[in-house]
């Protein structure tokens, strides 16, 4: 399958061959795993198509057919070669981020995160060519299986690693860079009723805990780290950490490991 | 289909009407939706049959079909103009308070908070009619579908919007008033083992932050303010805010707005 | 069915009994309900069948069916006395500690904590005999059906209510004792890009109420509490509680009862 709908493979796609070897690896050791393993990794003859068969079977209803979505999110991995740029680098940051990733087909799997953010990759291509009430389904979708509402419009850089996923929001007029954390529960959120600009703009390398509450147009700078449970309503100077509620700042100097 | 089961098309219902209006345009641009479109929104013959069947959709499973809830919630629907007014009410909230809701359409497909909102409704009915494991099995769908858990006995009033929705707790004994503003993650929780009437009363016109833990049998009056991430364990004042863990309040004059 | 797959009921299950017949009081009183309750629970064997075909439908996908996930699930109970127990402590637990639920077939059927728990236990049973990759698969279908991330190495004992459980994360080394209360959003969790033995202990008869952050090696000690929101980075003293953010200790004698 594939050639017919114009997918070619990447050349020297070095992380696709090793994910394919690691799912060869996992088919033969566990039998109750080969057939799934065959049929989300190992018939695709590219990465985007078998995140994009993996994608359209988790995101697809009674309504909105794992097909129609397989071929809405090739056709915009095909397009977009910024997407499959990012896909790589997304999952190469979360293979050496995350402890608890053992290979990069657990990543393309079963990481929540990863997966919802590749959705969102494919909304926001979306959203931003217009085709919005395309790209609010497919965040109502990802919302609904991974509990992680992001919305389209908002940008997001590469090598990201939202690590759990679960109760991450994310607002429309939110910005996050490259090489930036992000554990579960996490809110990029507005100030209420208001429109326009209203979300953070997270800098790159940014390391944010769980359950911290970032609200309102403020920056967080690069390298900055925002301590788990933290409520941050101001700006963040670069390689400064955040803690508590509200948040205070802790100066660069001060460099707390405990953000998960 | 409809006419069987009794629906009547609510007089003058102009709100529906200007979601199917905005169902066929969005039909028309979006090709890929167009299905999708017709079947859950345009061809039903009033409002109470299309959230029927998207609801019947997204709660049934492998033992509990679409048909049965379909039926039932039509049903429910049907016996209960109060549900019917809630809403119109509940829809026109979300779309006048959340600046990232463009349309009623959008609304009615996608937004978790409001699909869990009538849903509950439903359930409460049922609960209320002493149809106890059914209610409960509602319950439980919606916690499961839209990570949303509220016990079929609380109290939920009308103009209510439950913004991104993933993760809100209510307990049995909570009630929420008219035009009340729920983020993600809002807890309205009891004291532990303790039985009884045990859970917050939410008055008219509050705005409850992202992640707020309230618990215990206490008051949040008319318009009060409670900040994201605060836990509350007071009665809080009409018109006052409360910030913090645990929280204080901060008086009616300061009206921080940055609560999402 | 049941008699070729080798199960063989417990003597004297009487809790799967007292759920049968609350199963069946149900089944007569709505008949909605009954097609469900028959499937579910009325024409299984025994409580491990049953909740074996309840955990397989539940977490059943596109690709991996509910039939190969009944096989599995049903095979580890059969295989280990252990979580046979612990099924049955949890629901006793269940029943007792939450006021919100009303039977044994209740908490069966509807929580997601419970289900996610012993769903769980297979998985960490399948870790222990290192079918790593189906163990990390069954992860992630319980953090996208029931929004709970269980580490399938985490060590969870018996007697365990988590309840509501959404957004409850629980990491690789953490661990867990028996009679723990466990409420949603709670993070049991790492820091960072640490390795090793990196997550709390949890001692026995520990209350973590909504939301509460624990972060690192650190211990919680035996009746413990943990109060709504509290962010715990420092061992936590027996019979102790801890609020805030971050935590403080507010000694063995005051005993705040909300902490849910």
């Amino acid at each position: 399958m594939g050639s017919e709908n114009g997918c070619t493979m990447e050349e020297n796609d070095e992380l696709w061959e090793q994910l394919r070897y690691e799912a060869k690896c996992d088919a033969d050791a566990e039998l109750a795993l080969a057939s799934y393993l065959y049929a989300t990794i190992l018939v695709h003859r590219t990465m985007e198509q078998a995140l994009a068969f993996h994608l359209g079977n988790k995101l697809s209803s009674s309504t909105l057919s794992n097909t129609l979505l397989y071929n809405l999110v090739v056709d915009v991995f095909m397009e977009d070669p910024e997407i499959r740029d990012a896909i790589r680098i997304d999952m190469r940051a979360v293979r050496e981020k995350d402890p608890a990733c053992v290979s990069y087909c657990h990543c393309m799997l079963n990481f929540k995160g990863f997966l919802a953010c590749q959705a969102h990759r494919v909304a926001h291509r979306l959203w931003s060519q217009g085709r919005i009430p395309l790209a609010l389904a497919i965040q109502s979708r990802i919302s609904e299986v991974f509990a992680m509402d992001i919305h389209p419009a908002a940008k997001i850089g590469k090598g990201v690693l939202f690590d759990h996923g679960t109760g991450i929001v994310i607002g429309e007029t939110a910005s996050i860079g490259n090489n930036v954390s992000i554990l579960h529960h996490v809110t990029l959120g507005g100030t209420g009723k208001q429109g326009g600009d209203r979300h953070p703009k997270i800098g790159n390398g940014v390391l944010i805990g769980a359950g911290a509450t970032i609200l309102g147009n403020i920056k967080i700078g690069e390298g900055a780290k925002i301590g788990a449970g933290a409520v941050v309503l101001i700006d963040v100077p670069p390689r400064t950490t955040a803690v508590g509620n509200p948040a205070r700042l802790v100066g660069g100097r001060r460099n707390p490991t405990q953000l998960t």
